[in-house]
């Protein structure tokens, strides 16, 4: 996931970046934006970002992070967005809950599987109840 | 984690609500953070809500919310502005980034375990395992 960036602003490739065009404001040189936000699905990604965090808020904390690191940083903002979208009440922190509450149930039945079966068959079953209450636990967050 | 709220609105307890002092605004009946930011601890939690969110767009966001899910709403919208106060770049994502990691380094550990200890002795190993790298991995984020 890039959020639809590239590496050239906005303005240097004649038209405005994702987030200018969603702001309906010019692009200019050095915003802040344009090397993360194309103008094509960078536009949807950040108006997901304005909704949540708005375009002021995202871009001071950009400010307060060096250049190398902004990409993380927008690429954290818009999974935190985009998941806020989908889900208002717990956004990511639902995939968090999800994610830790799914090592507890591997965690709890690790010692019954490990003594009832053999180690080879009790290695296919563990991988497999892993995956399938991971693969459950993520369809229904 | 309760955000220092409390279920009595701020202007009913004679002062203002954390948001509100926060704000330096009359905390008028029925405003929508009273009831989950009081105005000792809720303050500092509001502070950062509102750095990495902002106001308008927390209250947006709660008024879109049934009422009797806001109280989580709120608990999670205070756990990712307090983690993106700790951590500007990767915020709570960093956390699910970890715990991601932690599952997959287990997993990968387990064969490995099993098939050189005897059951008891890898169900020991693996817990310790398990905790050590949680433990280490939830330090370094």
């Amino acid at each position: 996931m890039d959020c639809g960036g590239n590496k050239i602003g906005g303005s240097d490739r004649g038209g405005p970046c994702g987030a200018c065009k969603f702001l309906r404001r010019k692009c200019v040189k050095g915003c802040i934006f344009a090397p993360y936000f194309d103008s094509d699905q960078g536009t949807a990604h950040f108006a997901a970002v304005h909704k949540v965090f708005g375009a002021s808020n995202a871009s001071k904390l950009l400010m307060r992070i060096p250049a190398h690191k902004r990409l993380d940083a927008v690429v954290t903002l818009c999974y935190e967005a985009l998941s806020r979208a989908r889900d208002p009440v717990y956004g990511c922190v639902g995939h968090l809950f999800a994610l830790q509450q799914q090592v507890c149930i591997y965690i709890s039945l690790t010692p019954i599987l490990s003594l009832i079966f053999p180690s080879s068959l009790y290695l296919y079953l563990s991988y497999l109840l892993f995956f399938l209450i991971g693969h459950q636990r993520f369809l229904c967050v």
